[in-house]
């Protein structure tokens, strides 16, 4: 663990908190709204959210001016021993009865959850094997799946920040150009094979000047939380636009996060080396040993199970990725965001795309009772993140996507 | 032209603006600071920087609370129609004798120009047939040289909001990972074949909610204005890391664009046809005729003009890039900028990048009587750009950057 939890046999007041998967361990920082709209911070505890913003006024916090805002980003710009802070606080106020006067606490149903953060640059990496292999031999059969660089770096592009969306944002399918290999030349119209890429994000708390690099041991001082990614994908789309500049308007409608951002201390008992990393990285991607989390996604569609992918498959760490996005002397800024791409474990059950699920659509699989490939419209999709927490498990953010027709 | 413009024949009483580059016919718009470091927008004329923010609040504009900020987004925010506003009451002021009282001019050497607006999302593109093929042909030399999809699409990426710069700032040569196909493994260390890539940028001064798609006949509406960029690119980083998700660190560390952004109406006398498009392109690519700029560039490396790279031969218009990157139903920011891609034309002194001028670095070129191929430590590049204006030529603002050793 990063930091000593002097709480970590405290409960909190809070009725349902106790023994549920947003107990005093987790704590996930938001952003909220409830009948009068102005938008606040929240922290998550049960099924409620603490108003984080009137709860360091009306106590006169050192730091209420920082979570006096409309989003995340002035907080997270505080630095690391402010986030400590505010959680050590936190954890006070809802285990210690006698101060639940300062508390106002909303049923999570009473309020509106908004975009946590003022998204700056948008980096989407590759980092499962399994995932990168796959696609690698659907998009290109004739040639190798895993590309020569991939073991050598994480390969990675700059996604649209302004396409970020808050978790429970309907999604209109896609219209644009594709062209199947058979077709003399393209057509436009709605995306047939509109997928989701169930992945983790990263938020960063910390700027970082031009020409300073950030090193793999300076994660924990950079990144300020966790959060659920789904980074809607047309396939259709993808495979016609992306030689040789990459993706573009496959991704760019819209990545949807979790509303919830989860502070890396309430994942320190989630940490879990990668898979072993064969042949050995550059200097500045050594990490000692490499670390991932061992987080368990669900992904739901309408309402059933349809895969469970393993982040703790996942090959490159994600203090790797930081490290990657600054060793040619890029800055950082507060609330940059950075995601790791598709989450695929080796066997069917555990991929995070419906691209790998029905095999490029050539191997439909069941769900609800229906045979499915790609997404339909009408269909919701639910990413669920769990993970082992200082006392049990605790959830992230669930990340909810409705499609609906294109505009 | 756009608009009607009362002052056609009006001559300007600064002191050196008449028949210059930057007459009453251009007023591109920047901020400035002076001694007292406060951040101002500013209009050019001749060699000075107008005072726009005290002037607006000094004769009680009804546009002077948009116009009072350290950078042009919510003077961009406010609208076409206060768009022309402005530039009408900056011509009456600057060919007014009797206003000067007014206004006050600071002599260019006196002040600090600074990145003149916030970034929002930045797509570059890919917009010139000549230099997608000479790419192409050494990028891919056992492969087709243009991509089957060039010719239907405006090929484009995004890159990093954060990395882009104001001309002058110095760039600093990036570090990363190489490695030539002749070699077992990749090398880390300061990128080798540094290059410049001269293009011509845009930037949207309209929001556009999610799944409204900007037609081509809405540019004038929706971009603000055009700036000069050079897109720095480390190519050895680049052919290693780029397939299959596209250019990544080759590009993040800096892109340079000019201080002045030069408003569309300062144009309308340069716009020319684009190069016959053939095939015909799908429906919401569909321009009447498609319209570019007669914008001539020249590449000067430490004083020298090494290549005269020209705009008109660019095969994708800037509205035809504008509709492509919203006909997924992405929403558009005021502040969001996409860029034409590297401009070269057919010649090998037209060629807007090192890479094309000496071929890979297989024919080196001479400039101040050395023979070179890629950027060394200490190079200083130059780009500017002119255009035909209302009377005479006009300049866009230069984009000058000088190399400095890797950190």
């Amino acid at each position: 663990m990063t930091t000593t939890n002097p709480f970590a046999t405290a409960t909190s007041w809070v009725e349902g908190a106790t023994g549920s998967l947003y107990d005093l361990d987790n704590l996930p920082y938001g952003i909220f709204s409830d009948r009068d709209t102005t938008r606040k911070i929240g922290v998550r505890i049960g099924d409620f959210v603490l108003d984080v913003t009137a709860a360091a006024q009306a106590t006169n916090q050192p730091f209420a001016d920082v979570l006096d805002s409309d989003r995340l980003n002035d907080f997270m710009a505080s630095g690391k021993d402010v986030w400590h802070q505010v959680r050590t606080w936190l954890t006070t106020l809802l285990s210690d009865e006698s101060r639940a006067a300062v508390v106002v606490l909303r049923p999570l149903t009473d309020v509106t959850l908004h975009l946590p953060f003022e998204v700056a640059d948008y980096v989407d990496y590759y980092a499962s094997m399994d995932h990168a292999t796959n696609v690698g031999k659907m998009f290109r059969p004739d040639g190798d799946a895993l590309m020569p660089n991939w073991r050598h770096l994480p390969v990675g592009y700059h996604g649209r920040a302004g396409s970020i969306v808050v978790s429970g944002t309907d999604i209109h399918r896609p219209a644009g150009q594709r062209k199947a290999p058979d077709q003399p030349a393209p057509t436009f119209g709605p995306c047939q094979r509109l997928d989701i890429e169930a992945e983790l994000g990263f938020v960063v708390g910390r700027a970082v000047p031009f020409g300073e690099r950030v090193g793999t041991d300076e994660f924990a001082d950079t990144v300020f939380g966790v959060c659920g990614v789904n980074d809607w994908s047309a396939r259709d789309i993808q495979s016609w636009e992306y030689v040789p500049l990459g993706p573009n308007l496959a991704k760019s409608f819209a990545t949807s996060i979790s509303a919830w951002i989860t502070p890396l201390d309430a994942l320190a008992t989630a940490k879990v080396p990668t898979p072993e990393q064969e042949p050995e990285v550059v200097s500045y991607l050594v990490e000692n040993p490499p670390m991932g989390y061992d987080i368990a996604v669900e992904v739901e569609l309408n309402g059933e199970v349809v895969s469970q992918p393993p982040y703790a498959a996942m090959y490159w760490s994600p203090a790797q990725m930081l490290a990657h996005m600054t060793v040619n002397g890029a800055s950082l800024r507060v609330g940059d965001f950075f995601a790791s791409g598709t989450i695929s474990g080796p066997e069917k059950q555990q991929c995070g795309s419906f691209l790998e699920l029905s095999w490029g659509g050539s191997e439909p699989f069941t769900a609800s009772g229906q045979t499915r490939t790609f997404l339909e419209d009408g269909d919701e999709v639910v990413l669920r993140y769990t993970a082992p927490g200082a006392r049990r498990r605790i959830a992230l953010g669930e990340v909810r996507g409705k499609i609906l027709h294109t505009i």
